[in-house]
């Protein structure tokens, strides 16, 4: 068991051990005394974990209340979150209770901006049950749901007030979604931790799996710490999205969050490295860490076609994007990009 | 001109003083230097003061766009948040730029939500135009819509970047939405400043305006300093709101806030007064003060029909509610009523 303290302006603990999922109701009792529990997860995860949290809830004398939507990015929307606000309205959901949002990232990101607006805001936990949540969304407060403009447009920061990490809740993730969690993990290393990358490349991270969810967790810890509204060092967490989430939504979404941003890693650092501001080499270390865990590493179409969606991004600031890139594995900055000069950029090879 | 700094975690300036529409374009463009703006208005509103505030913004260099919505209640929903959200999309606003509510609560509340969540969050500003929103909405943060199981039940908690009042804007403003706000005025008399009351209860609020308009948002002022989220001393400004809500929540919404206010302070005063709890002659100096705007002093359906609606007040607290009360003219408190024995409370005459 390990236990990682976030000290954002309200201060919370994250727990990551095999075992949290039956033991949430016990440690949920103890921390929330009396409050009642909306548990929010998909019917993927419900199949598998939800009987077991709602037991352990229910034993320990916890009121809990569940409410299941179709799993998938699609789920991320207003009209779900509205069926949410009903849910948590019909069963009574006050300022002292709290919300559990129990699966992946489309789950804590739609139940954190439900418990965000609920009343104003309402206490959540994050009960991760996938790689890339567990070392990425379920950490840091950023919650949303996609309107048609584009993903994650619409949201709030609020933090959880309790994060459960259990890694046994990650057996039953197919390959590809492992994968996901794998390229977010590839990118801790890219950006702080040269160390960790040795703990990545060989392809082996389920093996090691604990040792990761924390080195990860707690480089997120850091930069949230250090900037919890996303404006200065916190950005560096972006490395790879820029490009990462242009080819996502150019591809309506069929590519995944994690595939995005790991052909986004490759391509934005060999840009860098011809430019001469990235060591040489570090784009095709990177590559093979991502090779082995069969991601792509590459954006197969026209570079030009990412450009209205990079230009939409809703961390440009008026006539210049910030894009993350690396001095070296290890070392990421930030670095302005005039939006007219955006297109030269992307499209050198 | 007189000038309130807010203390919140983000300090802000309100301003109040006549000309301030015309100035808005400078004074926004010298604390926000190169944001373009948003203006959200209602049709109403932007007949009046549309034009004013645009070429004011125009005048100061900002690119200012904007967006008019329907007036009344029913706009302060998601589907019309949603709408904003393509608004700002399309119109690029991003988190340098700023959202401008121009108009009364409803506007207020409802842009005031779409930027706590365009974006995670973007800077707004409030230019109320109703003697209401004035002295109650444009301040201390609460933005909000209305779901169909009630009233301001989706929300966040986002301060403003800065207000500006200008009186001006309240010589449209039809007698019954001036009553409403005379309502809040002498709410704010009777839970913190007696002396407030003597410059309201002749009925001649319109003359002493800026006066007025500036001691009830101290009073404001000093509650959300204290208690920016609304779990302590701001508890105190729902003094009549718990009735209130419920009074507009069983007309439909025909009853406007205001009035239904005025009726639950009178209510739950001429109850506290036969228990004991408040001194004699509170009930009918504030019915007197409250007439003199021809505000309702009185709910004549039957009392024990408000329960359900107060059962589901949004600040209920498991098994009891919070109740607002005097104990004299200027001095409000807490009282705690367990909910089984909220129906026999409401019976009392």
């Amino acid at each position: 068991m390990q236990q990682i303290t976030v000290h954002t302006h309200a201060p919370y603990d994250i727990f990551i051990g095999s075992g949290l999922l039956a033991e949430a109701g016990e440690r949920i009792s103890s921390l929330f005394p009396g409050a009642s529990a909306a548990v929010i997860t998909d019917d993927n995860v419900n199949r598998y974990y939800g009987k077991a949290l709602m037991d352990s809830l229910s034993q320990s004398g916890i009121r809990a209340v569940s409410h299941v939507f179709p799993h998938g990015e699609q789920s991320k929307s207003l009209q779900m979150a509205e069926r949410l606000y009903a849910f948590l309205s019909e069963n009574e959901i006050t300022r002292k209770d709290i919300v559990i949002a129990l699966g992946g990232g489309v789950c804590g990101d739609l139940a954190g901006f439900a418990a965000a607006t609920w009343l104003r805001g309402v206490r959540y936990i994050q009960l991760p049950t996938t790689f890339l949540a567990a070392i990425d969304s379920s950490v840091g407060g950023k919650t949303a749901v996609d309107i048609p403009a584009g993903k994650n447009l619409v949201g709030a920061f609020w933090q959880p007030s309790l994060v459960l990490c259990d890694p046994e809740t990650l057996d039953t993730l197919p390959e590809s979604d492992f994968a996901d969690g794998a390229a977010e993990a590839i990118k801790y290393a890219a950006i702080f931790d040269r160390e960790l990358l040795e703990l990545l490349e060989d392809g082996q991270a389920r093996t090691r799996l604990d040792q990761i969810i924390a080195r990860c967790i707690d480089w997120k810890r850091t930069v949230v710490e250090e900037d919890e509204r996303d404006t200065g060092r916190r950005q560096l967490l972006n490395f790879g999205h820029t490009l990462g989430h242009a080819i996502e939504q150019l591809s309506h979404f069929t590519v995944s969050h994690g595939r995005g941003v790991a052909a986004g890693m490759v391509e934005i650092t060999r840009r860098t490295e011809a430019l001469g501001l990235t060591e040489p080499g570090c784009a095709e270390r990177l590559r093979r860490a991502l090779a082995a865990y069969r991601l792509p590493t590459r954006y197969d179409g026209e570079p030009s076609a990412l450009l209205p969606a990079i230009l939409g991004d809703k961390k440009r600031q008026g006539k210049k994007i910030t894009f993350i890139t690396l001095q070296a594995l290890g070392r990421a900055v930030l670095t302005d990009i005039d939006t007219d000069k955006a297109g030269d950029f992307l499209c050198r090879n």
